[in-house]
Formats: C-alpha cells, structure tokens, sequence
C-alpha cells in the first residue's frame, strides 16, 4: 500500500480533501481485499491489526464468538485461528500474516539482513510468549504455583535474558533497526506493552525498553486503534 | 547471490570454463562472509545447511561439540543455536536465518503472497517437529509410552492434519507453490524425510507428499550433501 505524500496528508481534514480521497480510493481499489479472522481477543491477532491501524490498510476484522468455533472450525485449512483472508484465499499462521501485512505497510526494512534481524526478534518474542501463556495464563492451575513459576522460572530464565540484550539495543538507538520504525518496533511495544498490563513491574531495571515500549504506544495510530477496543472474550 | 547463466554453466567441466570461474569469483567477491554455528546435528541447523547447498552459497559450517558448549555459550547473543555469522554479525533463530539464506539462494518467490504461503507451511512444520520432538525425541521417558503418545496423540492430532492438506496440494501441483522449487519444498523433504527414517510408515496413504519427498531428496545437490554427511553426535 502506498501512503498518501505527508504534503496532502496535512491538509486537515484529511478525509475530505478531494486530492486525499482520489488517493486513497485509488490505492484501495488495487489493494487485495482482507478479511483477518480471530476470536474476540488479542492474542495471536494483535501484532497484524496493530500493522494495518499503522499502514491504514483497509480489512474487515471478524471475531468469532467462542460459541460458534466447533461450527466454523471445519471451514478453516489447518482448523486454527488467525486466518487472513487475500481475495478469498486463506493464509494462516500469525506471524507468516504479520510479516506479509507488514510489507504491505512498508514495516519491513528493504535490506535482506536488516528484515531477517527482525524476524529473529519477531520470533524470540513469540517464543517468550508461548511460554508466558503456557505457563501464567492458562485457565487451570493454582494461582500461588503461578506467582512462584514466574518468579523463579519464567522471569529470570525466559523474560529477563530477551529484556537485558533488547535494553541494551535500545539505550543506543531510537528504533530497534534502520531508522524508523519497523514491525519489530510494534511487536516490541505489544508484547511488552501487554506483560507490562499483567505485571506493572516488568520492566524495571530496563528503562530504554520501557520508554520504547511507551514510545510506541503513543504513535496516534496505535493509540487510536488501543482506545477504540472494547473488552475481549475470555477463554 | 546470482546463479551463472545456464547457457555458461551448461559448458562441462563447469569449474574450468575461464569465464564460469571469472563469475563465480565475483559473486562470492560481493557476497558476505558467512559462518553456521550450530551443534553436530540436523536439528534446527540442516534447513539453512541445505539451502546453501542447493543455492552453492559458501560458508563455514561450524559444529560445536557438546562439550565445548558450556565454554562457549556466553559468547553467543541469546545463549541459543543456531546463528549465521554475516560478515561477523550474529543472526539468531533458526527460521530467520533459513529465510535470509533462502532469499540470497533465490528461494523464496518474488509475490508477497506466495512468500507468505511458504513461511506460513515453514512455521506450520516447524511447530509440528517442535511436538515431536517434545514427545519422540527426548532422552528421558519411556518407549513404549512414547509410542503409544505417537499412535493415539501425536500422529492422529498433530502429524496428519498436516499431511491430508500436504497431500491433496501436491496431488495436484509440481511445486509447494509456483513453478519451481522454493525454500517450502525443501522443508517439506527435509522434515518429513526425516520422520520417515524414524517412522517409515509415516507417509503412507499420502502418496503426493512421498513422492515429493522422494523428488527433492533426489535434488542433485540435495544429494550429494546429504551423502557427504557424517554421524551426528546425539544428545
């Protein structure tokens, strides 16, 4: 998707600027249609919707209501969610759907190693959340055995080492690679953004990613798109 | 990195051709200088291994015996293997590093889609292995409780879901996606032909994927690494 120049772009108001809306009709009119299919929850969708708030890309973003999936689960290749859907084609698996809108979004740097540096931090992340989930936020289990679990175990062996190399990172640079920002830089924001909900304390000790983390959820379009969401479904 | 033109590299002996060695002196001139640090095993190292060798892209493939690993592990960014060496730049992750590698070998397909179609297959895979590995492959347990965890969990809800969708594209394409070989047929071959040394039984009823495997096992340069390889040192 390409955006509109910034000249046009401030023009306020934007959307009803003649030029603006010949532009964007016309770059939505060659942009594949989206539909992002999820439940009603962050999850493993987040990182894509946050891509398309950033890249003004046009999707419909239907959540299916826990009660619906063992209906609509035969209907989806692989039966699991997220499932982007590209003119009418299924593409699963969330990160191989965040990477593709990011390019989209021109969120993925044009040098080979820089975008393969961000898919490396791309799927620490994943990884660390997998085992954040597997172990903190599951429905069963004894709440103590939790606390104790993150506190002996998932902090200091998994969180800790990715915050103490991302700290270091950040404290010399203003974004993760090249010199904006990237998909990386979102993902970033919301993993940590979203542990930091759960665990106020997370970050301390680790002021250069608290302060990215804040830097981009203060970026108007991840705001706007953050203050617009009502509650998720719980599972 | 440029493959020579067919019509020079066709000339046999290929490496004595004056002007073939004059072009593939200068592409390994501009390209970067590249070292593999992983274990003395497949593992997650053997996709990037044979991307590189079906792509005739030059590194040192260097193996860390198990005992060197405690020593060694402080040095690397992340504490985990594999990571690619670039010009003396450490990048992490197994699947960031096969996809960089594959983009220099030119086998990863130029539409955004059709990329994202293969890293979706790639992660879908890599998760899979992750499970089997999990419950196969670990050294502590007992065998006849794994091989009953492979026949009532692992193959029925994990491998052949994978196998049924494999099975019905490839019944009717030559290739995973386009019209020639990408980094996701190479996956496909290497994970699966994997399996079926462990369990030969795996693929049967799923007469596309063997054949695939089959094909891309026979790959020349597929081949002739895989015959060049040693014992791996177990873990």
């Amino acid at each position: 998707m390409s955006a509109a120049p910034a000249s046009l772009c401030q023009l306020p108001p934007y959307h009803q600027h003649p030029r603006c809306c010949l532009f964007t009709k016309l770059s939505v009119l060659t942009m594949p249609e989206y539909k992002l299919i999820y439940f009603n929850s962050r999850g493993r969708a987040e990182l894509a919707r946050w891509i398309c708030a950033y890249g003004n890309i046009p999707y419909t973003d239907e959540r299916i209501p826990k009660a619906d999936w063992p209906s609509r689960k035969p209907g989806i290749s692989g039966g699991k969610l997220p499932v982007l859907m590209v003119d009418g084609k299924q593409l699963p698996e969330s990160l191989a759907i965040a990477r593709y809108l990011a390019k989209q979004a021109k969120l993925v740097p044009d040098d080979d190693f820089d975008a393969a540096v961000c898919d490396a931090l791309v799927d620490t992340l994943s990884e660390m959340m997998v085992q954040v989930y597997k172990t903190m936020f599951a429905a069963a289990g004894d709440e103590e055995e939790k606390k104790k679990t993150y506190k002996e175990e998932l902090y200091p062996n998994v969180i800790a080492p990715v915050l103490v190399r991302l700290n270091e990172r950040l404290s010399k640079r203003e974004w993760f690679i090249v010199d904006k920002v990237t998909w990386a830089d979102l993902a970033i924001g919301l993993m940590f953004g979203g542990l930091k909900m759960k665990q106020p304390e997370i970050l301390k000790g680790f002021p250069a990613v608290e302060a990215h983390v804040n830097k981009i959820l203060q970026i108007p379009k991840i705001k706007q798109w953050n203050d617009s969401q009502g509650p998720e479904e719980t599972f």
